[in-house]
């Protein structure tokens, strides 16, 4: 019998449990062990509903270092509190299941050295893309692949805020709104908008594709917070819907790894990722190009993820060896995660200049000295009643720093006014 | 060190060998033991290029009765040969790789049963949609869910054909020609485009879904022969695509199990789907719905799905628990596969009609008279010089006898000509 301490007991723990209450006869037939969650951790227990059978405590490290528990589920989320939770139980040799994306990329090469260790398990399914299997997919169908990219849109707050702006026509701000009146964003939407959590998740999908150590520290990110109405409309007649994506990709010159807005292609399949979906794009040698889309959040589909990691930890045979070889090869590669300047792209530019004669031969002269072509251009009526004029361009592919160069020489030409405003643009084979 | 015997050595045998050697450096990292192919068996051996250091025989048998071999991959297709390698191999105590649809959808119930008495592990992961993951996701990561439906476009062949009618307003001849000349339909494609293929696979999932025998002789099974691009253009003009695909779901009536084209909203994801591009989607209790995407057929990816299955045979602890709790559960559900008389769906009909007034008027009349509300309808002038006009309309939903019984009348009226066309259309929540 495993026994579960489960740590944190709001909106996922409840489903957890109701999710194994309801499953309860067809668990037994694809886990080779019976389990019990013993023990529930709660600092606010004593207002909640729970079944008492089951030991409650509002002391999380109660649970860390009881003998009476096998497999710490950690739902409590942030890095503080769980982190101590986590090393503590480690050290207790318990296995550990977690959702906490922000603790596996802050602190997940020392929880699995620390756990190789122990030999104790450490899943986090849940982490990454609520119940899309995208961890297993990776550890296990496609770990014989060199994956050549991941392109994930893994912040569903993003993702409906982008999509309201661009079905009902809303402000950033109505969206965000929209968004919190739904449950869709917290009360504070920080970490979701400015690409903090995209942040996290594409540090862990690309620490497991290229068996590197975490590379949250040198992640490019950037939020959706500048982009307008005016964006998302002028991108649609260029064919394009403004989607927030995780990239990680391999080459000879290094690995990078990078969350932000980008034009997404109306015939690309992420295109028609709408509301609080997420997706994850695979490429690989051998696969060729795989989709998983699916539910990123909530307490059942995020319950869904954990119980399947449960399931995991109760199957493996010496419930070390996913742990053990990630922690094995995470110094497996050495190349560098390629600096911010040096990432190449196709931009969005979005430039409001005076309705002068010449002006779009000022900026189109800058984008020529500096060889960058123009793939797409229009100019657009004035949005209100100022008189400034909304000219919109895709340029080729183009590193950072020339294109920020080039930006810095338009902003000061006479007759363009405001900053001017980049988006990449999604590369069909990133 | 476990011993692989590679029965048949076509395109996915060549690029399973070209695989398992480019990838020699990182398998040993996730799989727990070491494996070699020793063994090659295919009957025109003599003609093809091999690695000098592997045994070869042109009769696969040996191969199924060696003791030299641990590990069958069965790769040569059919039920004949096929049925009698994997028959003599699991009796003989081999563990079963397979890619082979046919053979698990017809003869499965017999294979896993079989291969429990003899305890070795049947993998099967490349006989539904080639490198997806999704007979792995649902024996593993939703293995405690209750799968509610699975909507799969799960034959290459079919969409590549349905989406250039639909993109290069090819006729379905032309069409099936340009599969052909790329590859992608056979020299006799009639498996592919008249439903059995897609048949074999949604019987496989639906057993696995729910747990039960395999349904394939009660599977409604239509192609696309018939689709014309007077149906593509008048559906995308009600705003959605023709997509064909297998359906299982499973409600307090029974079990659903049928492929078919269908009419799918142009804002399901699954419309976007396109090429010879494979995705199922699947809904269940708890992870909602989720979809995955990818490369359905070539030697590649259907060589990528058929290495996880090693990997997963030689991983798995005891080597038969996911087969036996296959087999184990395949009684579990005793609802029956309803009847096609009775699945309900809403209706896309094209008649043809003389162009003299009142014919709309009788038309919609037999409908109204069997109380099927009509969703949408459309006139168009006629294709051609002769008067016919086509009339077209999306019904309410309704079973399929009642459609039938209708279409019937409809095609009894005097000024309708040809015989009337139906398409079923997706519901949403199907």
């Amino acid at each position: 019998m495993n026994r579960i301490g489960l740590c944190g007991y709001g909106t996922v723990g409840q489903s957890l449990l109701k999710l194994i209450k309801n499953t309860d006869n067809t668990i037994p037939s694809n886990i080779s062990d019976k389990f019990i969650v013993s023990m529930i951790a709660d600092r606010s227990i004593a207002k909640k509903k729970y079944d008492k059978s089951i030991t409650v405590t509002d002391n999380v490290m109660d649970l860390a270092k009881s003998e009476e528990i096998d497999i710490i589920v950690e739902l409590i989320g942030g890095t503080d509190v769980a982190y101590d939770v986590v090393i503590t139980a480690i050290k207790n040799q318990k296995h550990i299941i977690t959702a906490n994306k922000a603790l596996i990329a802050e602190f997940g090469d020392e929880i699995f050295e620390l756990a190789a260790k122990n030999n104790v398990f450490v899943g986090f399914e849940a982490s990454v893309a609520g119940a899309i299997p995208i961890i297993n997919t990776l550890t296990n169908n496609f770990a014989n692949e060199q994956i050549k990219s991941i392109i994930g849109i893994i912040n569903g707050t993003c993702n409906f805020i982008l999509e309201q702006m661009s079905s009902s026509n809303l402000s950033f701000n109505d969206a965000l709104q929209k968004a919190k009146q739904l449950g869709y964003a917290e009360a504070d939407p920080s970490f979701d908008i400015n690409g903090t959590d995209a942040a996290h998740k594409i540090s862990i999908l690309a620490s497991i594709a290229y068996k590197i150590k975490s590379p949250l520290k040198n992640v490019t990110i950037e939020g959706i917070e500048k982009i307008t109405s005016m964006d998302i409309k002028y991108s649609r007649e260029l064919g394009y819907m403004i989607k927030h994506v995780g990239i990680t990709n391999i080459s000879d010159q290094g690995i990078e790894c990078r969350t932000h807005p980008v034009l997404v292609s109306s015939n690309n399949i992420l295109s028609n990722v709408n509301g609080v979906m997420n997706a994850v794009m695979l490429t690989g040698d051998n696969f060729g190009t795989s989709m998983l889309y699916g539910h990123g959040a909530g307490g059942d589909a995020t319950a869904s993820a954990v119980l399947a990691d449960i399931a995991q930890a109760i199957n493996i045979p010496d419930k070390l060896k996913i742990t053990n070889n990630h922690r094995d090869s995470l110094s497996l590669n050495s190349l560098d995660i390629i600096d911010n300047d040096c990432l190449e792209n196709p931009y969005y530019l979005r430039i409001y200049a005076e309705d002068v004669s010449g002006v779009m031969a000022e900026i189109t002269n800058i984008l020529a000295k500096e060889k960058i072509s123009i793939e797409a251009v229009t100019q657009h009526e004035p949005a209100d009643t100022d008189s400034l004029i909304p000219i919109v361009m895709i340029t080729d592919t183009v590193n950072t720093k020339s294109i920020d160069n080039v930006i810095k020489k338009i902003e000061k030409l006479p007759h363009v006014k405001d900053d001017v405003f980049k988006i990449r643009v999604l590369k069909i084979n990133e």
